[in-house]
């Protein structure tokens, strides 16, 4: 893990219009298949890619149950403490309606409406997502979102993973598909025989994914192109060197890419910090990930002083940014950029991937510039609302036929004009 | 413009992935060109696109004291007024941050903060678009933006049209590109000597403008990518044929592929607004786009009862909705999906474009069932707050540590572990 300077730091991420060339062809094959042959498709592309040859990619009530029962007690009551705190969290993000008036007879307003149909991709396979399911699933449920599908490839045995299933049912979520890759972004696209086609789809992915959905954006909306995992410390001199070193491997071990950046004003700590890193690594699960993330894209940056280290975490825009400096809440005024921000030596990153509240979904690769966590904001649309009466529009109707004309667009000026040339008459 | 029955009534539109795939070369070339080469691209595609060679496509002060100097009194009241409007309608879109806190020490949250940098593109040449520049302009300086500019093709002589100078000068943003087309994209979205790269890239255009967003997004943000404009108006037997004709060429009068659809109940209504439609027609300045968008894609659509109205509508998600109806207030639950909601007989449309206050850039080709208006939430973003006591970190620890090891992710668990040993240690 390199220990450096802070103007020798700077990351530039590949833009995104000329990645993955090769893998659009595949994708875009796929989803042209999926379009024109429906269910056949997707049989066929779960045989070729998952290797199991299904006759029903719908979980049957009977699948759900037997998960239920295989789930031990204890995931059980921590799912069901998760689910509580992401509910009481995201609840806080509810909008509504509201309307403006004026004494001349004009009513303004914003109207709410839930999204008809989401459908979450859930990562599967070998690996169990039970949070991706709650962190997906409430903010749609508490949006007021009709109808939630869940799809998710299957392992060998055609069978979908028993955690994933008891989170889903936690939620109430039975539409469930067995499908994964880029074949179940085109389905939910643009709907099958089984399939019902979504207005929004939301979740993780492998790269086929993130690609699949970056092309049926427009036709369907898609909550993020989600980019390798990140996590930046801002540490002080007294901050805890243990602690800093888990959190660090703890983004690391999510894969090769993934990015663990160390910030701090002493170069004590970073010492300090190198050999925690390294010490704890030998003892990882996921050691060989790990390692390869802290040597790749692992930095310790020397910053002069917290003024230049919020300066670089500005530029950086960090998925998760730890605070690990006195007075952390104090410092909230500077930063401006970063998708969720853990104050203090007592909120790890993964107290926000499972258990706090707040969403684990968030924006990576410096798009938190510009984008938000996944929020319920993200399953409701607004519509404006305009009503004028008879003489606020006559009062405003010279105007009108002004901006219109100026603009060229005379029958928009006519449409004022005939409204107006009825009262004159 | 044909009368149909609402089960004749289906549209598709394209899917967006196989769409453009010959705009698709050009703008890849373009937009890697501009990431190459810079300003100098950029001067050589306005001499190609635009047909004028400049030697500075930034806008100077002179020109824009020139602009105002030459827009008339009258433009500029109704300019105001409309600046007036627009503030006053968006400021309810304010949001604030919040916090929330329990007794064990847990204190979440959600920070809102404004974007940095924001490009609004305008289109130009020939036409004259200042309502495009408070609209996206306002939302964005209410917002908090910091950095606002707006790019615009110019003209044969080299120059941008007044009246969006003096819209621009009117809003205090004097960053103004004499840029165009996909090399306008490209050059917000990654930056050259001259212009500054942007976080978000918002305003209409042509399909390479429209086809270049869609490229770069992810990397930036974009608002969304519009199709043709739509109407849409359902009328009963009371509705007044001329203003409901009168409406639809307003819309019809965009482009060819505009589409202006009314939705009615009764059958001589339905007459009646096609004999309109025609001899309004005929005196119509865009008379020939105007028709042609009617003939093509104009429907009148009859439908059994309002109820079936309604579910077309919903369906339909149009961008411009009007409700020439008894008591269309009162039917407002009813409606689901559509961008803007006009009420009554003196609500038309381009009281909207232009003058109400919400804003005209509204989905479309139904996407309103996903997508809302633009608003002051474009321009700002989300971070979460997550900060836990050691008490109650060691209080969930067991829970955090069992969901992180049902996911395999055995660092995750560690982050927490390590804190927790050093309590019990």
């Amino acid at each position: 893990m390199k220990i450096i300077a802070a103007d020798e730091f700077i990351e530039k991420s590949k833009p995104s219009y000329s990645q993955n060339l090769d893998i659009d062809q595949t994708v875009l094959s796929i989803i042209n298949n999926v379009q024109q042959n429906g269910d056949e498709a997707l049989y066929s592309y779960t045989k070729k890619y998952d290797l199991v040859q299904l006759d029903n990619f719908l979980v049957s009530e009977k699948e759900i149950d037997e998960a239920n029962d295989s789930v031990d007690k204890d995931f059980t009551l921590a799912l069901k403490q998760a689910k509580d705190n992401i509910i009481s969290y995201h609840s806080n993000q509810r909008e509504t309606s509201w309307f403006t008036e004026s004494t001349n007879g004009t009513l303004l307003g914003q109207k709410i409406t839930p999204l008809d149909r989401v459908g979450i991709y859930v990562p599967g396979g070998k690996a169990a997502y039970p949070s991706t399911v709650l962190m997906n699933g409430i903010p749609a449920l508490i949006a007021g979102v009709n109808e939630i599908s869940i799809t998710t490839p299957v392992n060998r045995a055609g069978k979908v993973n028993p955690y994933v299933l008891a989170a889903a049912s936690l939620l109430g979520i039975k539409r469930i598909y067995k499908l994964g890759g880029a074949q179940a972004i085109a389905a939910l696209a643009y709907g099958t025989e089984t399939v019902n086609k979504v207005d929004k789809i939301v979740g993780p992915g492998n790269s086929y994914v993130a690609r699949a959905k970056k092309w049926v954006f427009g036709d369907v909306a898609i909550d993020m192109i989600a980019g390798p995992s990140e996590i930046c410390i801002l540490a002080d001199e007294d901050a805890n060197p243990t602690y800093i070193a888990a959190d660090l491997l703890s983004q690391a071990e999510h894969d090769e890419e993934a990015r663990a950046i160390c910030i701090t004003t002493s170069s004590c700590l970073a010492e300090k910090v190198r050999n925690e890193v390294y010490q704890q690594l030998d003892k990882l699960e996921r050691k060989e990930i790990a390692s390869s993330s802290i040597e790749n894209y692992g930095r310790i940056v020397l910053a002069d002083s917290l003024e230049n280290a919020f300066q670089i975490i500005n530029e950086l825009a960090p998925e998760h940014l730890e605070l690990m400096i006195e007075n952390p809440t104090e410092k909230l005024p500077y930063i401006k950029h970063a998708g969720a921000i853990f104050l203090g030596s007592y909120s790890p990153e993964p107290l926000g991937d499972y258990f706090a509240g707040p969403n684990h979904t968030l924006p990576t690769s410096g798009t938190a510039k510009f984008s938000s966590p996944l929020g319920v904001y993200d399953f409701v649309k607004k519509s404006s609302i305009i009503h004028y009466s008879k003489e606020a529009l006559l009062q405003a109707s010279d105007q009108i036929v002004k901006l219109a004309s100026t603009e060229g667009l005379t029958a928009h000026a006519n449409s004022i004009l005939v409204r107006k040339e009825d009262e004159d008459a």
